[in-house]
């Protein structure tokens, strides 16, 4: 049992987080187990709320789970990926749209909203948010785009007036076709065009590894290391997106970046309020 | 041939009526053929964008039209009516929020959007703007609901920053429960809480009939003749949900209503900025 | 007869321009016969309020006409030019300023507001709009001075609340005293200060001719062309101070000029609103 | 010779004067000889700066002097009056207005500007300050108009601005025709629409007589007392109009009024800054 | 130990809290033990800056403790006391002055802002924020005032952007001669003015006790219920001030009042961030 | 006996010194002569209202004058100084704080308050105006500070908002110890973080002398010539920190700095408003 004196005490404990952060923005990418545990969800939402509330400007920027394959799943569409970037086809477009714009999106808002906080959905068509080309590769993605653009004027009007925005991966195309985005590159995107203090990933992982096991783990990367270590084949498949977000974003001007556990209860309020560093920071240096 | 020194001519015409509109708010309920024909689609939208050019502040309601039913229907749910109003369980909900919230809003903030406006799509939850309650009714409707309570300012930031607002007309319940609600009823409820200056009912009819035939359509209409004829049985089904939000947008404060034939051309343009009334105006007095 | 339908048609025609030219200055030199027929007045007048009210920022500068030589008249001065610019002494000086800014100014911003318009007449003594010389020549000209300085913030001030300035091209010499300045060179020198998006020349002749008749009309010239053309004798007499005025506007930093025909009905519309290129537009290239 | 210790002396005695008026607006009507004699004009406006400086919002209303009478002879016209009012046909107006707006407005604020102020002058027709009827009396007196109503904004904006707002007693009738409106009635009906804390009337008697010689010059006077006064025929001529705007203005708001004696040097300022009460107040008891 | 997650829990514990009093003005009356006690202080002052940083407008108002004693004992004079009132000649009050305003009042705000706050430190003198008279007694008190009017503009200034005002409970008399007022009455004053949401009294009692232990300590009472007390002789002695204050308070506009133990850690922060109801509160009914 | 018209024409004489100065920041170290005799004190204080009034932002740091010394003579504490500066343990640190902030910038703002200014008290730890290090000399002068960093915000925020701000000449050191700074060093310091127009320092000299007597004042000094003249030994003593203030502001970005008599009557003023040069000017060049 912690008497109410000791909660008192670790509420001012938190003071000179509060004052190192106030005014700044943070992006959180939402996913994985997070998304899907109702209580991890409620945990990160409410982590999100406070933030707010303390004077951050946390802008959230949330993937698709499971949730996609089921509903093509409901309606007979085989998912099809490549390098882990899913083949989009314009019926999956669809399915995609609807699922992560209209079902997750407005799940988020709400939920933050029934928490106490005031939060808006937005997709990267909204006040065009994002815009984006088709992602050239080798073989034939379909709707699968890659950012040109961030007009991040709607994000600061929300922000300004009080509003957590809450964003859906997806942009359009120059000829206002929608295209399905990478939530992670997306994250990055917003993040340097935000002049984000931080961009938090939310991942199913620990932080990076640079081996096989947990105990590879590693607290601190700089960009020129994760270079080597891609082009060394250290840092490979699901984790490619991650990292190049990082360092996307980093070069458009976020000062760090922070690959964490989201498995973990209120491992983003541990990132934001304790000095007890928690998964991979990225840096520049 | 029209020339352009006539073509010229027209648009001074236009003059008085936007000097009378400017800063003025119209909510719009956007449904029916107009939303499904690409054709009239694009005159709707122009003529909105054209509308907050000039110094009105349109807002933008709209329905589902039958992309729901076909929805439902690729996973095999079988949509129930009752009095005109949509039984919806919770499965039926899901479909309902992903197609409105995800699939019809952005379509529309979208295409706005290439047409050189700027739109923001919003659903009832989004911002709590609009908090409802399940609907009454002798039968048992499920996740149909009536609102409560409209909160604004959401809008209010969005007109103000040069948005064009979009809302799906879905709400949230007191446990934050997703609820649907008719289109009509919800752009009634806005206009009375934005203080509208005039609420525009787009619909697949020409206006009120008293009777069989188009030649029984009436061009004015009071709130006194609209109940006693919705009690002599003259003003019945469809009909009703459409006049019950004008004498419900009236009563909350909208200064007048208009149900006008959204199958024809420019209807909301002429309708605006001429002097020709077409449709059906429904008035205090 | 156009038809209804055609009428929205044509105003949503005017959707991308309107849309390009928000929050744009124009400077318009509004004179000769667009000032003396009443029907072109009325539609010069309202096709600038349209202007305003769409978004723009209209701003007038007017010349005198032939009201000044009536008036001269009347108390019997004989008017005398010297190449084009009229020798002022301070009898002449105080008829001048009085038609200008007491008749005509008036005049104009007085027809303005009765069409529906907010306007605010401004001689260059307001608020010091315009600092002046005398004008140096071979001849001694009199009160005739050139602009030195603008001073371009009670205009600024008057376009943010909403009114269309309309300017008389009189200036205040460094002693105080009134001086007489040539319209066209006031506009560009206006279209200057407030880098104005076009400067737009009312005039008396369908453009720039580079021979004897109709059939000479050049629709697009650049500085170092017409430098060459004044050269070589090709522009001469009354078209100098409007080429002066535009090429000295675009070294200011107005972006385009254009010399248009103020006889033509509506030609001030056509030349923002549509496609249809009239009269001679003037580039820094 | 006064020594500069005096003069500092001299200039913390008018700290109370200026802590009262801040933001405080009066409106001065000014006329007569004032307007006459060159260094009485440079004292009125040096005092009337001054007040802007230390924070009180001032606003001119000018009447037209003998100008008029000489423009009107140098064409031969007679001028006519009826009751002190000056019959006004359309060619008369002409003049009236270009005399007004044209030479005398702008003569004013040429030197308010030169003396380092910030002056704009107006007509009533500008921004449509002054809207007007036609005088209705016995005799027709052709153009002469009475106020309706002030649309203040203009004043507002450019006083909240810095500027001088200079105003010439013209009026625009209902159909745009321009109106001649005596100087002494604009004050008033603008002090009240301004809820101005003074109006001042600069004149060439030293207050209100009583009598036949000064020493029957009244220093207070209470509305009951003017109108006990006219009606006895006490007060009478040329100082109806003006008593009639006292009251007028009194009436609309204004919370005090003072004709004072502008053939005296700094009476303005000596009036506003010091404790020796000169000419006559008028006030509501 | 508590771990890092109990510590995150604890945090959005406060979530609640921290939205029910967002932009809610909170007067503290700061005195007694918690301002001797440097361990007790430092909690006090960050849980105001946390009060502060999570979106409430603390104000201080402190008192003068054991300080002004030992200050008139070091020069030689014997404080004396009426009715809990310091008798104040004019020796006392330089001493009273120099402590509150010059040591206590500036070391408050030197420890905030080395805690990271921003605060300044005003009398009542500052911007005349309290008019006070001679506080009337049986027996002559000296220059003891009773607060007469707050004038807060310069409480709200402060509290806008961004400080925290910490008051000496000060005033200025009507011929600017200072005064000594209790600290509780100021504080309850100035709540009143500021129509604060709570005052809090932090008292080196546990509340009001109705007998005399503390298991008498009662936890709410009615402002009726306080006059019955006081009439009964059950209120008395230092608490007179106290409830009084509190009374005030409530008269003039505060929502409710609390006095709670500054002895005990931290209970200013359980006071507003739990619902663990500590010490005594009074309300209106 | 000066006349009322004398007096006003004296009051216009002001006129281009109050536009010359419209909103420039005046610095003014306020001390010896003038803070004593009550006569003085009513006189400069006046003349910094005045010059508030008309639209200068003035800004007062006092010193301590003999109060400081009557105080510690009070109880029993021997002042000592070395090279002009006070030798400050901890006990002499804690009266010079009492009487510094709590007798003397009270004294002076309620002072001006009763003259009807609005004025603010701070000390250099409100708001952490003034952040100082432990000077360093050759012998320990215990709590003697130097100005590291000023943070003008609170300073900027209480101009803007009408107010006189007066500082006492006390900073905060590292780790929150109050120390001593001379009150001529703090004025050159705001003066340059103020970007002040004007440093007037209010001595009890008549400007810089280079020799003996009264008749080797010199009324213009620049920056290299008083380097020489301190190397030469001709400027030394109590003038050393005036001058060298008076060259850290100038370095810091104060337009120019002056030396003035504060034992004449309204010396303030006439160095403001006359063109009659006083005492000595220091300038750049």
């Amino acid at each position: 049992m912690i008497s109410a004196l000791e909660k008192a005490g670790i509420l001012t404990e938190a003071l000179p987080y509060i004052q190192s952060f106030a005014g700044k923005t943070i992006v959180i990418k939402y996913g994985g187990h997070a998304m899907i545990d109702p209580e991890l969800e409620e945990m990160v939402l409410k982590d999100i709320i406070l933030m707010k509330l303390v004077g951050m400007n946390p802008v959230i920027v949330h993937g698709g789970g499971p949730a996609i394959n089921e509903w093509l799943d409901k309606i007979n569409i085989q998912p099809k990926f490549v390098n882990g970037l899913r083949v989009t086809d314009s019926a999956t477009m669809e399915v995609v749209e609807m699922v992560l714009a209209g079902k997750i999106n407005k799940g988020i808002i709400s939920r933050i909203n029934s928490f106490g906080g005031k939060a808006i959905g937005l997709s990267g068509k909204d006040g065009r948010l994002i815009e984006a080309n088709r992602k050239k590769a080798t073989e034939d993605l379909g709707l699968v785009g890659e950012v040109i653009k961030i007009n991040p004027e709607i994000i600061q009007t929300l922000t300004k007036e009080g509003y957590i925005p809450v964003v859906a991966p997806i942009g359009a195309g120059p000829n206002g076709e929608t295209l399905n985005i990478n939530a992670d590159y997306v994250a990055g995107a917003l993040g340097g065009a935000l002049k984000a203090h931080k961009l938090v990933l939310l991942t199913d992982v620990e932080g990076i590894y640079l081996g096989d096991g947990p105990q590879t783990l590693v607290s601190r990367l700089s960009q020129r290391e994760i270079n080597q270590l891609i082009a060394e084949g250290i840092i490979k498949g699901g984790m490619i997106p991650k990292v190049e977000s990082c360092l996307s974003a980093l070069k458009k001007g976020v000062e760090n970046v922070h690959i964490i556990d989201g498995r973990k209860p209120h491992s983003l309020l541990l990132e934001i309020f304790t000095n007890e560093g928690i998964g991979t920071m990225v840096v520049k240096e």
